[in-house]
C-alpha cells in the first residue's frame, strides 16, 4: 500500500471537517489508507466488504465536495456505506460493526447525524432524498443545502427507484443522484436497465464533448436555471449530431453526466464540484469495480459481498462452511430440495429476486437455468410474475427474504391469493437474522401473512419438515403457500430425508404433560424442548406442539389443549402481535375457552443488531426465557 | 350513431368468435353500438364510463385479431375492460355490473375465461402477462399462444410496470405490451415518463418512416427472429439519422410500434395483424381519447371517469351531491380540514398517488399548488417520499386509498416507521367500500398496519372525530399516524366543529350498561347504537364504547369492560383476524381475565361487490347483525 510511505491520514480524521482541510493530492493515500482499515476490520469483524471497497473514492469525493451534514448524502443499501461511516467519526467504532450496542451495519439515523435515511431495503434512496430536497426548498434553507442521492446499479432496477425519478424529473428540486455502477448487485445484475447501462459505457465520445461543453457554458457563467431547457435541447442536439445511442435518463428530462472513473478520487471530486451548485436534478454516472484494491473481491465480488472471517494477506476464507461442523444452511437444504422437487415436476419453475446465491436457488439455476427467473430486485414483480406463471398451469417457488417480502405484500393479496393462485413463498431469513438489523429481521411476515384470506402459512421446524412443506406445497390446488425458514444452519446433518406430504393445518405433539402446554412455530422447537427438559427436572411436566402450521391452525390440537385445562405458552420467531400468539388468544376467545395464555415472540418495537442468541434473549424467547414461563405460570396458577 | 341505418351487429355478438365473422368494414358500425350501449347502460347503471368508450376500438380490434381465450389479453386496471365484458358474453349481463350476484367491475377470472386475471391495482398487467408468455413457452404450447398487456399511460409510471418492463425485456418471450395512451390517469398524469409520452406523439416522421421500413422487411420474410437484432440496428441507425428525440423503450431493447391512432379500428387491426406474430417483446403505443364519442365525457374526462347516474342525450349528471340531501364526503371533510390545518401549520404538505380529486387533495391543490404533491401511481415512493419530507422537518399528509396504501406496507415499515418520522397516513376508503368490489375493499389496514412498530392507528367514528384527528396528528412527535375513514358521507351535515387535540389511545364511551360490553371501531358505531336501541327494549343494557385507537388501545377502557364481568363485543369495518377483535382477544389474553368475546367485522374471505349495506349483511355486522350478537350473548350468558 503506497499509504505506508507517508503521514498517515485516516487516524487524523475525526468528521468530514477534517477530511476538507485535505488537499486534492492527499486523497488517493487517504482512500488506500481507508481501503487497508477495510480489509483489515473486516478479515476478524465480517461485514459487507466488497461494496465498500469499491465506494471508497466515491465516499471520500462526497464528503469532500459537499458540506455534510447540513448537506444530505442518502445511501441506497448500506453495504457500500462502511467507508461513509469511518470518516463520519466511527472509525474508532467500527470495531464493534454488526454487533449488539456497536454500529449497525447500515446507515441508521438513531446513531449519527451523517447517516440520513434507512439503507437496508434496496431502491428507496431517490425517493427520500427527494423528499430532503423537497423540504429544503419549502423550507427557503439558506445557504442552499444540498441532497445528493448514492444509488447502485442493481437498487436502480427497483420500481421504488424508478417512481422516485419520474416523480424527481417533474418536481422542482436540486436532487443530485448518483448512480454507483459496478455492474454487479450481490449476484450479477440482471434486467435490461443493466444491458443499457452497460451499453452506456460504450458512448465515451459523446460524453466527453458534452461535458466540455457544459463546462464552458458553466464558466461563462451560462449555466442558469432560466437556461435549463435550452441547454437541454443543446444536449439533445449534440446527440442527434453523435448519437450512438439513446440515453434513457435524458429521456426522463434529468440532465445525465458520465459515466467516469469512480475509482479515479480526482476525477470524482472534479466532476462533483463541477455539477454541484447546478439546479434541478442531475445523474452523475460512476463506474467502479466492486471490491476494489482488494485482488480476491475484485475476481469474485459475488462471493466477496459478505465474505465472512478470512486472512487479509492471503484471501483464504474462514467462514463457517459445513465442512467446520455445522450442519448444511436452511437455505442449501431448500436449494438442492426444490431441484429434487423441480427434476420430477415440470411445472416448478424457481424465481428469485437478485438472491440467486443468498437463497440458494442458484443450486437450481446450475442444472436448469430455463426454468430459473432471477428477476432483479424486484420483489413485487417477482409475486405477480408468479401469480400470471401459476394462472397458466406452472408451479413457481418464489424464493425471497422476508423482510424484503413486506414489499409485495399488496401482490400477494391482489395478484395471488385473490384467485388461488398456486404460488409457493419460500420465505427466507424468517426472524431474527441477527448482524443485519433491525431493517433485516423477518419478524412480520408470520403476522401480515394470516391476514391474507385463503394463504396456507407453515413454518419449517427443521430440515426434514422443510423438505416435507415444499413436497406438500408443490401439490395441488390450495392458492397460495407460504414456507418460512431461518438464516443459517438448523441441527441435522442428515437433511436429506425421504419426503413425504404432510396434511395441511396440522401440528405435531413433541412431549406431552399436563401442567403446561406449549405451542410453538419453526426452530424455536429446539429450545423449548430444552426448556422443557429443564423444567422436568424441577417437576412440571409440560406438553409440546409444533404447531407447524399457523393458518389454518390445527384446532384439534387447540382442543386437545384446551381439555387439558392448564395454562398456555406459546412461542414464535416473529412479532406477537396477529402472529401465532394472537391466533391462539382469538381462537380461546372464539370459544369461549378460558385459559391462561402467555405469548412469547418478539414484542412490538423494531429489534437492533446482535448476535441472534443475544436478540432471542432480548426478546424474551431464549431458552431461558422459556423455561422461565413455564414456571412462572405453573407457579401461580390458579385461575386455568 | 351510424349503427342507426344499418343491421344491428353487437347483438349477434355473443363470443369474440362472432366477431371474428365480421369484415374489417363493419368493425366502425359495431364499435359505434359499442359505445351507445355503452352511453345507454352506465346512464342508468352507474360505473366507470370515460376510459372503457376510449378504448372501444382496441378492444374491438384485439378480440379480432387474437384467437381469445387461448390467447390472453391482460387489462391493467379494469377501468378499459367494459366493452371487453360486453364482447365476451356479458353484454346481456352487463346490467348488473357493480351489482350483488352480477358482474365484477373489473376483469374477474372466476367470472369468465376471457379474463385473465385481476385488474384492480393498477400495473400489474406486464408481469401477469409476462408470467403467462412464459409459461407458454415453457409448456411448449402449440399453436404459439400470444399474450397481451394492455396498458394505460398512467399505470406504465408505476414501478410494478418498470420492474415487468425491465424483465420483459430479457427474458425470452413473445409479449405484446399495448400502451393505451389518453394522457390522463384518473386525473391528469404527472410524472416524467408522461411528459415523455406527449412529447413521443410528436415524432411522427421517424415512426412512419420506421413502421414502412418493417413492413418491408416483413413482406420480404427478413422479419425472423435471428435477423431481430439486426432489425433493432437498423431502427437504430434509422432513428439516428432523423434522431429528433429518443425511445425509452428502444432503450431497453424492447421493440416499440407507434403512436398510432388508437381510435381508428381498421389502423388498430392493420398494425395488430402486421406486428402479431413477431418474436420477442414489443411495444405498441396507441393515443386514444378518453370519453371518445360522447362529448361532454371528451371534454372532461376526468369527472366522467366514474360520473354516477347521468342523462345519455343531454349529459346532464344526475349523481348524488351534498345538495342532493347528503353530507359531505368524508373525503371532502378531509380535503377542507387539511386547507385549515395547513393555513395555520406551514410544515403540512399534502401527497397523493394519482388521485387529487378521488382524495379531495385537490382542495389543497386549489390554494396551495406549491405543498401538494401527485406523484403519479406510485404508492411506495409517496411514502418512501413522505418520509425524507418529514426526516427534514415536514409534517406529509399522506392520502392514499386503504386498498392502494397495501403497496407500500414495506415503505411504511423501513422508511417511515423504522425512525418514528412524522408521516400522517389518511387513509381513504377504509372498510367496505361497495361496487368496486374484491380489489378495492379496504380491510387490510387496520391489521396489517397493527404490526408496525411505533405507528399508531385511529379510526374516524364521523366527521368531528376525522377532523379533530387530523388535528391530533399534525402535532409532535409520537412518529407515524395513520386515520382511517370510509368511502362516501357519513351522517353530520354540521361536519365543520372547532377542532381540538384527542388524547392518544384513549376512546369513548357512547353509551353505559352492564349486560353487555360493546367496542366499535369507525362509522359502524351508528349501527351499533341502533342495534343497542333496539337491544335495550328487550331489556338488555349494553355499553358502548368507540375506541377510536385500534393502536395504541385503551386499556382504561379495557379495564372497565372487563370489571363489568359481562360478555364482550367487538364490530369493526376490516378483517377480524388481527384487527381490533384481535386485539382485544390478545389482551384478555395477556391480562389472564375471561370473559365471553364475540368479534365482528370481515370474515377470513374477499369480498365480492354490492352495496355497503348488503356487503355489511353478508359479512355478518350490520345493525340486525349487532342487535342478534348483543341478544346471543346475553341469552346464553353463564361463563363470563
Amino acid at each position: 500500500m503506497s499509504a505506508a510511505n507517508a503521514t498517515p491520514l485516516l487516524s487524523a480524521i475525526d468528521c468530514p471537517a477534517d477530511l476538507r482541510k485535505l488537499s486534492v493530492e492527499q486523497l488517493p493515500q487517504l482512500c488506500a489508507e481507508m481501503r487497508q482499515f477495510l480489509i483489515d476490520s473486516l478479515a476478524v469483524n465480517p461485514g459487507h466488504f466488497a461494496s465498500s471497497m469499491g465506494a471508497v473514492e466515491l465516499t471520500v469525493a462526497l464528503h469532500y465536495v459537499f458540506n455534510t451534514p447540513y448537506d444530505r448524502i442518502v445511501w441506497d443499501v448500506g453495504h457500500q456505506a462502511y467507508g461513509h461511516k469511518i470518516l463520519t467519526g466511527r472509525r474508532e467504532a467500527f470495531a464493534g460493526n454488526r454487533k449488539l450496542g456497536g454500529l449497525s451495519g447500515f446507515p441508521n439515523p438513531d446513531e449519527s447525524i451523517y447517516d440520513t435515511f434507512a439503507a437496508g431495503h434496496a431502491s428507496n434512496s431517490i425517493s427520500a432524498a427527494l423528499g430532503m430536497a423537497v423540504a429544503s426548498r419549502l423550507k427557503g434553507d439558506s445557504p442552499r443545502r444540498n441532497v445528493v442521492a448514492v444509488i447502485g446499479d442493481a437498487s436502480i432496477s427497483g420500481g421504488l427507484a424508478f417512481e422516485g425519478i419520474n416523480n424527481a424529473a417533474n418536481t422542482p428540486n436540486n436532487l443530485l443522484i448518483v448512480l454507483n455502477d459496478n455492474d454487479m448487485s450481490i449476484d450479477r445484475n440482471v434486467g435490461a436497465l443493466n444491458s443499457y447501462l452497460a451499453h452506456l459505457n460504450t458512448s465515451k465520445l459523446y460524453n466527453d464533448i458534452r461535458y466540455k461543453a457544459f463546462k464552458l457554458l458553466k464558466k461563462l457563467h451560462l449555466v442558469t436555471e432560466s437556461r435549463r431547457v435550452a441547454l437541454l435541447r443543446f444536449n439533445n442536439s449534440l446527440k442527434s449530431l453523435l448519437a450512438k445511442q439513446q440515453n434513457i435518463f435524458e429521456g426522463f428530462n434529468i440532465r445525465y453526466f458520465g459515466p467516469f472513473d469512480g475509482n479515479d478520487v480526482a476525477t470524482v471530486v472534479r466532476v462533483l464540484n463541477d455539477i454541484r451548485d447546478m439546479e434541478g436534478p442531475r445523474i452523475l454516472h460512476l463506474r467502479t469495480v466492486k471490491g476494489k484494491g482488494y485482488h480476491p473481491a475484485e475476481a469474485d465480488p459475488a462471493s466477496w459481498h459478505a465474505p465472512g472471517k478470512f486472512d487479509p494477506v492471503s484471501g483464504k476464507r474462514l467462514a463457517d462452511r459445513p465442512s467446520d461442523g455445522k450442519p448444511l444452511k436452511f437455505q442449501d437444504v431448500f436449494g438442492n430440495t426444490l431441484v429434487e422437487l423441480a427434476e420430477k415436476n415440470p411445472a416448478i419453475v424457481g424465481i428469485t429476486a437478485a438472491m440467486l446465491s443468498g437463497t440458494s436457488v442458484s443450486a437450481m439455476q446450475a442444472v436448469m437455468p430455463g426454468r430459473v427467473f432471477d428477476v432483479g430486485i424486484s420483489e413485487g414483480h417477482a409475486v405477480t410474475f408468479a401469480g400470471g406463471l401459476a394462472k397458466d398451469g406452472m408451479k413457481p417457488f418464489v424464493a425471497i427474504y422476508s423482510s424484503f417480502l413486506q414489499r409485495a405484500y399488496d401482490h400477494i393479496i391482489h395478484d395471488v391469493a385473490l384467485h388461488r393462485l398456486p404460488v409457493t413463498f419460500c420465505i427466507d431469513r424468517a426472524g431474527i437474522v441477527g448482524e443485519d438489523g433491525a431493517t433485516h429481521h423477518g419478524v412480520f411476515d408470520l403476522a401480515y401473512l394470516r391476514t391474507v384470506p385463503g394463504m396456507t402459512i407453515a413454518a419449517a421446524r427443521d430440515e426434514h419438515t422443510l423438505r416435507n412443506l415444499l413436497y406438500t406445497a408443490q401439490d395441488g390446488d390450495r392458492g397460495p403457500f407460504a414456507i418460512r425458514y431461518p438464516r443459517g444452519s438448523g441441527r441435522r446433518f442428515d437433511w436429506r430425508n425421504e419426503m413425504h406430504a404432510l396434511p395441511i393445518g396440522r401440528g405435531e405433539r413433541l412431549a406431552d404433560g399436563s401442567d403446561v402446554a406449549l405451542l410453538s412455530l419453526g426452530p424455536v422447537a429446539y429450545d423449548v424442548a430444552e426448556a422443557i427438559a429443564q423444567a422436568a427436572q424441577k417437576g412440571v411436566k409440560t406438553a409440546h406442539y409444533d404447531m407447524l402450521f399457523l393458518k389454518p391452525i390445527d384446532e384439534q390440537i387447540l382442543e386437545e389443549v384446551a381439555a387439558k385445562n392448564c395454562p398456555v405458552i406459546t412461542v414464535e420467531d416473529g412479532i406477537i402481535a396477529g402472529g401465532l400468539g394472537g391466533a391462539v388468544a382469538e381462537w380461546f376467545a372464539e370459544k369461549g375457552l378460558h385459559r391462561k395464555l402467555l405469548r412469547l415472540g418478539v414484542p412490538d418495537k423494531f429489534v437492533p443488531q446482535g448476535t441472534p442468541a443475544e436478540l432471542h434473549h432480548m426478546c424474551g424467547f431464549d431458552k431461558d426465557a422459556i423455561f422461565d414461563a413455564i414456571m412462572s405460570v405453573t407457579s401461580n396458577n390458579s385461575q386455568a
